[in-house]
Order: C-alpha cells, then sequence, then structure tokens
C-alpha cells in the first residue's frame, strides 16, 4: 500500500482528552479516530490490528471446538425480564442502552447470556447434543457514565463473547477450563503478559469467575499477587490470612469501657483527631459499617480502622430508611454493642480478632465508647476477609506477603451456573437417565478493541508504537528518500515493492513527497516492525538498510536479498 | 466438524411466517433463526456462508484499491442535523432509529454518508490525497415497518457501505465506475445473475445511481428491460419513448367542448361507469394530479387515464392545506383548462400529446368536461416521461418494447456529487490551482446478509439449499452409514475424514446416529457441494460414494483417492 495513496494522517501533537499513552500514540500515530466520547473510528491502520486480533482469538477458539456464531444486538427487552436483569438498567453495574422502534423496544447489547440461552435452549433437546461452546464477536454498546482512556472504556467497542452449555456443574467446569487455557494462548500470541484473577462476578453473575489482567500504569484496576504461591485475586475478591477466634482468640479482660463525648465526630478522622493522636490510631478504632447482607438482613460488618471494607458480592450500604428502621444504630455513631438484642447481625473482619481494647461508636449520638473488648462487650456471628487487601498483607493461601499490581482487564470468564438456565424459559434438556435437567452455562469475554489498546500500552516507547509482528498492521516500512531528485531511489524502491508484495509480504510504502525527517518520524510512530530504507547511497551500492523497529537494530541487506531476509529484519 | 457435536438442528416444517424459499430453507437447514420480528441469529452454518460473501467482497474491493475502515454504529444526532436529513427519520425513506444515553443523542447507523464525510474531512485538506474510497463490513439497523421474507428485510442487517471521495465530478465518475465493476466482479463470484438499473435515489440523494437487481420471483421490486439495447431502469427511475408536441404535435380541431353533471365521480373508475363505456375508455381520460415539484411550485401533472404516475424524485401529491391554498384545483374534479392563469403550472406525459379529445375534470364540483383538446382547450408547459413504464412500452433508447422483471435488489450505487459535502462543515480541501473545493462524492451500498438470502433463493431446489462452490459453509458433507453396526465404516469414514482436514478440506462430517434417510434428507437440505458416502458394501470393496449435490451425479472413488480428486465431486 503506498502511503501517498492510504487514509493516514500523522498527528504531531495528541488530542487534550489522552491520558495515556495508548490513546495519545493510536490517534498520532492515525490508527483510530474520535467520533463521539467513548465512541472511536478505526481508520485502515487500526483496524488492520483489530483483524489480527480477531483471527487469533477465532483460532485459538476453534482450535478447541468453539463455534463461530453472529447474535442480534437487537434483544427484545422481554428476554431482559425474564432474567431479571432488566432491574440493573440503569446502574453502572449494568449501562444498557435500549430503543424503541415499530418493533417494540429493545435492549442494545451490552452481553448476550439472555439471547445466547434462548438460542441454544431452542436447539438442543439432549445431553446427547452437549457440550456445546459458541462464541461471536460483535459489537456492543453501553451507556457508560465516563468514557476514558481511548479504546480502554468506550460505549460501543467490539468484544468477543462466548457461552458454553454443559450437562452439569463438572462438565461445565471442564469446558471453562478449556475456555481459560485457549484465553491464555490467545493473550501469549497477543504478546500480554496476562495473570488470571480471581474476581467477583458483578453484573454477570455466577461463583466461580476470573479476570485476566494486564500488569499496566496506566491500569484502574488493581489486584494481590503473591510471589510466594502465585494467587492472584482482584482486590474486589482477593482475601487475606488471619485467625478467627474460635481457634483461640483475645482474652476479653481490661478496664471496663469509658463512654466519650465526641460531637461532630461522625468519621474515624475525626474521632482519631478528637482524642490524642500519640496514643490512639486509626487502628484503635473499631469501624462499624451498617450494611444489608445478600438475604436482605442487617448486618454490622466490624473491621479496624485501618482497613477499607470489602463488601461481599450482593451486600450494600444501609440507605436512610434502614437506619429508620433500625433505630438502635445511630448513623456516624454506630457500634457492636448490644446489635444481637436489637435483631441486628454482626459480622467482622479477621483483623478484627485481636487482643486490646477498641474505640468505637456508642450508638448514641455525639459519644463514642473506648476500652471495647471483643468477648466482653461484644460478640461476632460470623469472622471472615472483609477487609481489602493491602500490600504486605498475609496470603490467604500461603501466609507470605502479598503485592498490589496496577492493571488493566483484558478478559473476563465466568462459572455461571444454571444462573441464566434457572430462570429462563426452556433453557433444559433431557439428561441421561431420562429426567429434565437445566444447562450449566459458562461465559467468557473479552473486550477486541479494547485489546488494541492494552497491547498498544503494553508496546510502545517515547517515538509511537512497537507492534508485535504477529498483530502489526504491515509487515514492512518501505521507505524511499530523496525518490524525487533520484529517479534511480523510485526505480529501485518500487521494484523491491513490487516484488515484496509478489512474494506475499504486507508492505507499507513511503512513497510520498516530504522530508526524510517525516518520513523517519511516522516509521517510528507507526511501529511497524522492519522498516526498509531505499536511499541514492545504499542504490548505488546494491544495498537497502534494514531497521527492526523494537530493538532499533540495523543492518545493510542486498537490494535482491529474499523478501524472507528483509522481513525478518 | 462432527455433526454430533454441531450446533445444526433442522427442521422438517418451515416456520409459519416464511413465505419465501430462502427463508425456509435456511431456517429448515438450521443457518439462521429468528430472534424477533427482522431480527436473527446466525447460527455457525449461516456464519460461515456470511464470512465467505464478506471475504469475497473484500478481496474484490482491496484490490482495486478501497480501504476498509470501522465506522462507530452510534452517530451523534448532531451530524444528522448538519447533513439535514434528520427531518427524515420516522419516513419510510428514512427509518433511522435513536437512542438516548449518557453522552447524548445518538442516531444508530442505517447508512453512513454522515459520519464518513466528517471522518475523512478531518484526514484530507489536499488534492494530493484524492482520490480515497473507503468501506465497512458492519451491522446496520432500520425501524423496517414490514419485516419480512427472513434475511431479505430485517431491521437489523449486516452491509456493506462504500464511499468515495474525489476532487470532481469526472474523477467522481472514475471511481464510481470502478466501484461499479468490482459489484460485478463480486456478484459474479458470488454466483448471482446481476442486472444494474437506473433507479431512483431516494433518501441517499445524488444524480445517477444504479440498483443491482437479481431477477427473483420473490422480488418486491420491477425494473424494466429492453431486450433490443440493454436500457434497464427500476420502474421508479424508468422512462419511455416519445414524442412531444413541439416536434409536430396534435391538430386542435373538433366539436366544442361539453360539460357534464357527474355527481360522486372524484376517481378515474367512476367516470368511465359515469359515460357509456363501450365508447369511454380508462385511455379517454385525462387524469390531472395536483403535485408539489421539487422546488415547491404547484403543478399539475397531466397522464392517459390508463397510465400510473410516476412522480420525479422531491415531488408529492398535494395535501389537504394546499387544495386549499388553490381553490381552483377542485380535488376529484381537476382539470387543466385554465391552470396556468391560476398560476399553477402544467407537465404533462408524453402519452397526452396524441391528436383527439380527451374527458377530464372541470373544474366545478361534480362536474367533468369531454372534447377537450390539447393545444386550444389547454396547454402544457413541460413534457416528460411521467408514467410507470408497462409491458411493451417503448424503449426511451431505442424504441423496441420493453419488459418488466421482479428482482430482489443486491446492491446501490449513487453518484452523490456535493450534496454531503456542500452542507457538512469541512468537508473541503485545497485543490490544485489552490482554490478551497468540496470533495465530489460516490457512496455504494450492499446488504451481505441480504445476500445470503438472495443467493439461496437463486440456488436451491425442492429438496433444500445448492450452495456455489464459492460461497458453500463446507466443501464436503462426509455421511457415514450404518457406523454403529459396522464398526470399519466408523473407522474409514474416521480415516476419511482426518485425511481430508488434513488435506486442508472443510468437512461436513456426518457421524450421527441416525437413520440413512434423516442423514440423506439433511445432506439435501444444507445443500454442501459434494456428498462423500461411505458404508459397509463400499468399504468391503474400499470405494466411498461421490455425489454433486448440484447435479446428482454420482461416481464411485476409491477410499484412498487423493483428497483433490474427492473434493472436485
Amino acid at each position: 500500500m503506498r502511503m501517498s495513496a492510504f487514509l493516514v494522517r500523522t498527528l504531531r501533537e495528541a488530542p487534550a482528552d489522552a491520558e495515556v499513552a495508548s490513546h495519545q500514540l493510536l490517534v498520532r500515530a492515525g490508527f483510530i479516530r474520535r467520533l463521539a466520547s467513548g465512541v472511536y473510528t478505526f481508520l485502515p491502520l487500526g483496524l488492520r490490528v483489530l483483524h489480527r486480533i480477531e483471527a487469533v482469538i477465532r483460532e485459538e477458539l476453534d482450535a478447541v471446538g468453539c463455534q463461530e456464531v453472529l447474535l442480534p444486538a437487537l434483544h427484545p427487552i422481554e428476554l431482559w425480564e425474564q432474567s431479571g436483569r432488566a432491574a440493573l438498567f440503569g446502574s453502572d453495574a449494568l449501562p444498557a442502552l435500549t430503543v424503541d422502534g415499530r418493533g417494540g423496544t429493545f435492549v442494545l447489547g451490552p452481553t448476550h447470556e439472555e439471547v445466547v440461552t434462548a438460542t441454544v435452549a431452542a436447539e438442543v433437546d439432549s445431553y446427547r447434543q452437549l457440550p456445546q461452546t459458541v462464541y461471536q464477536i460483535q459489537v456492543k454498546f453501553r451507556d457508560e457514565a465516563r468514557p476514558r482512556f481511548g479504546l480502554l472504556r468506550t460505549r460501543e467497542l467490539i468484544m468477543c463473547d462466548g457461552y458454553s452449555f454443559d450437562v452439569d456443574k463438572e462438565a461445565m467446569q471442564a469446558s471453562y477450563r478449556t475456555v481459560y487455557d485457549a484465553y491464555l494462548r490467545i493473550f501469549k500470541r497477543l504478546s500480554l503478559d496476562v495473570a488470571p484473577v480471581e474476581a467477583q462476578s458483578g453484573a454477570i453473575g455466577g461463583d466461580v469467575n476470573h479476570e485476566f489482567m494486564v500488569p499496566s500504569v496506566v491500569g484502574e484496576d488493581w489486584f494481590v499477587r503473591c510471589g510466594g504461591c502465585g494467587y492472584a485475586a482482584n482486590v474486589e475478591a482477593a482475601e487475606r490470612a488471619g485467625t478467627s477466634p474460635d481457634a483461640g482468640g483475645p482474652a476479653a479482660e481490661g478496664p471496663p469501657t469509658v463512654e466519650h463525648h465526641t460531637p461532630g465526630c461522625p468519621g474515624i478522622e475525626d474521632v482519631v483527631a478528637h482524642f490524642d493522636d500519640s496514643v490512639v490510631t486509626h487502628a484503635s478504632l473499631l469501624k462499624s459499617l451498617a450494611v444489608m447482607d445478600d438475604e436482605g438482613r442487617a448486618t454490622l460488618l466490624l473491621l479496624p480502622g485501618d482497613r477499607e471494607a470489602r463488601l461481599p458480592s450482593g451486600w450494600r450500604l444501609f440507605e436512610e430508611s434502614d437506619f429508620a428502621a433500625h433505630p438502635t444504630l445511630v448513623k456516624g455513631y454506630i457500634g457492636p454493642m448490644g446489635a444481637q438484642a436489637a435483631g441486628v447481625q454482626v459480622v467482622a473482619d479477621l483483623g478484627v480478632a485481636r487482643p486490646g481494647p477498641w474505640i468505637t461508636g456508642a450508638n448514641r449520638a455525639d459519644h463514642h465508647t473506648s476500652g471495647v473488648l471483643l468477648g466482653r462487650d461484644f460478640t461476632v456471628d460470623g469472622w471472615g476477609s472483609y477487609a481489602v487487601v493491602v500490600d504486605g498483607d498475609p496470603c490467604v493461601r500461603c501466609g507470605q506477603p502479598v503485592g498490589l499490581v496496577r492493571s488493566v482487564e483484558a478478559a473476563h470468564t465466568f462459572q455461571l451456573g444454571t444462573k441464566y438456565s434457572d430462570v429462563m424459559p426452556g433453557a433444559s434438556f433431557v439428561a441421561e437417565d431420562g429426567t429434565e435437567a437445566v444447562f450449566s452455562m459458562g461465559c467468557y469475554g473479552m473486550g477486541v478493541s479494547r485489546l488494541v489498546a492494552v497491547v498498544a500500552e503494553e508496546h510502545h516507547d517515547d517515538k509511537g508504537l512497537v507492534w508485535p509482528e504477529a498483530l502489526a498492521p504491515f509487515q514492512v516500512h518501505l521507505v524511499a528518500l530523496g525518490a524525487g531528485r533520484a529517479p534511480e531511489v523510485a526505480e529501485a524502491a518500487d521494484a523491491l515493492h513490487d516484488r515484496l508484495v509478489a512474494a506475499g509480504v504486507e508492505v507499507l510504502y513511503d512513497d510520498r513527497d516530504v522530508s526524510p525527517g517525516v518520513k523517519f518520524a511516522d516509521a517510528d510512530l507507526l511501529g511497524i516492525p522492519v522498516r526498509l530504507l531505499v536511499g541514492a547511497k545504499g542504490v548505488a551500492r546494491g544495498i537497502v538498510e534494514v531497521r527492526r523497529r523494537s530493538t532499533d537494530e540495523e543492518r545493510e541487506a542486498s537490494l535482491d536479498a529474499p523478501a524472507a531476509d528483509l522481513v525478518a529484519g
């Protein structure tokens, strides 16, 4: 492809809204353009990378027996009412867009669990037809509140979403593992160093699930990684080691409690400041959060004052109406004393299982209590790892200190089990024993357009993009220098171009009438793996200069060298 | 691919809403499934055909220098306000869907003239960067009032839409011709016998445009074809030969006019019935239609009473308010006498240029006038071919009688000229002479998902689909018969399957435990070009039966024959 005829224009300046390198470089190099907030066009260069990623995904998924389908983007809203997810619309957990037309109200598919369940249910009657794993590569729509980082968080995206259907949980786990392993192979071919981490399931649902995280300085997510045993989990899902009091708790001995007048001190910071902060620290305080658990029970969640709470999936903080229904719990001054008597269960993070007194709310406006002892002044109904893990916490598996890794999510896989098939009509089959059973499902999502940015983020330097060979939009960037003044250069470059193309090499040929500086800068910016430089001096000697973008290695080769030698960089 | 693991289920009965063969067979054979009215899922078999069509399109467009891009489906509505097309929303001419989200109001792209113009305008500054032709293969959304015929008219569709940008009209015509010729090559490879016909431009706009029509008994469109000179045009655009009075009109001599009381006779039928229908025919009547022309001028359009009017693009029939503004024209009793004096221009179909008297409205309620003569009683300001062409009309080019052909539209190409670049901001470039010029554009649309149905409609028989080799979902349908009872059959079929796959052949392997009758019927229904039959008797003799779906030709081949021989059918 001759650059003089190619739809590519490089920009010196990144757009003002581009905060991260991948966004800046993909726009500057002419791979993508913003049409609206979170809505991007793929120009020819960008689409070539997107298509290469799609080809890798298809190869790896097809190789393990997954079958490609194409499900509609328009979903009758009735399907979402069947699954119960229509109730989540408009929340950040499920930012679905809906559209009204002459055919009724449709959801613009942000994900396809409902549609695929209805589709496969109509095709599969018998265990003999199982397992089935289908996938599609398709546009998705999300009513994203804050699109940012270019292709990393958008309103419109290309996604590969897969769904497995099995006879039971064990078979589902096998299908899950098959796709999980294929995902790892895909990311390897995309030159992405991915860590699969245990994660919360959010709006998709199910029990076990994994996020495939790429460590990245621009990441918006953090995951916990143990260098000892390899444990890895999203911070929203990560647990830490600890000992519950049942296995030898603290002694409940000490001076009696004292109530303090602490007006205007509803927060941890306020209380520490109220007391002498040379003796009272955040860790001295017992944080008491009023929450509703996933079964709707009023619950106090206790954790040390220096830790952030990690709410289990389905739990939520008290709203005003909850406080009104539970007057014992005084907002801003909550403590665990007497909670159970008021019908409120108490659960605590393992960090609360320590000897020594706590300062906590007195359950009385403008008052806190000190000297509060576990076992004497309050009791706990259930223990768990309810605090967000921080650097240095003991690993829940092996006890060694863990680290926190900033990262971007490249994919997410879920063991859904029967979450959808239990509620969607007809999502059943005749099992081997003749009984009617519902599908055990898995689902698998990978943001394909997002991966263009993830790869660019991981593979660039200060001069521009540095594409891995498998994903580069072209294999070779052929640059002719001074061809306007030296006809022999144009002739040699044209001939080399034609010879490479005839050999099946994908060549971007910079035949433009611009300065060498512009050509070099553009070649660095575009990041095609091999640059072939044809200039007057080289042509006189019958040589071409070969430069590898990733290493800056340069060598000379004969203008007549076999194409395979030149492409090898 | 083993059918036992493949997501395909054939149906004995076609769905009740399937009126045409392609719809019936694509559903029965498990290629597509209906999710909602006009919204279809592509199951693995259907998607394979879709992908093959896409590959052909890409090869042919890339070969002539078109560049693939991917434009968003979400269009900021402001772009459509700039082009003026937002005013067409909700009309049948532009059944666009819009969606509201946190990012504003978006149009769900039914076509991409606005977006591509804005996109290319941002990249191209100079004539040196022209021409550019871009295309995309992408999902489109239409608020279709009456989806029908399966994939032929849908709310969600896959479309290939291309757009060319040139320095001037001449260059645009060259780009148009390049894509036009590529389209013809594409349809040839799709085994479709396509006729390019001149057409009206509708909501897209522009001057010259062509529809690529496939003659089909299920077509909803008709086109006019002259066997003599090859002239072809959509009935909405077709003209016929005729002589205008300027070149020797009728003599305006005859008895004077007579006014008749014709109460309750606003229609042609009524008037014929009112007079003696042994002497008065439809052709005796002068039909006078009150219309607004494309410049908003009140106009009477005259044509013989036995012809249907063909309104030029941009013209419309009078509404009630127009009649109120022109009291001279009495609805149901309009005639041309005195029209010009009342400020109404008169245009006439060439069929009106005949000698002899007319019966027409008297411009007085409940009255008609007979003996009306052209030249004496009324005059015409402009002549043209304003009647819908019918079988046997003289060809506008060569005068020979034309025929009407029922057909489906496979593609539509437009010479837009500067329709969009004149009104969209920044759609200009610096021309070679240093002046600022606007792009001359063409646009090119092909319904890719629709083509699956068009091909199926043209290539089937009473037993099922008959795919052309280039588009078939698999090359070979391998059928093992009685493998459950005869292990040597399973062994031979497995070995043949593996050998073909290793040779790069795409094989659908019917390894199911069902009767020969079911396997044969399914093979016929699916329509894969070559069927290889492995049965106990054949295996004993070391042979496989080879059958070609399109011709029913059968032959025997050695089980060890080279893959290429077996695939050759």
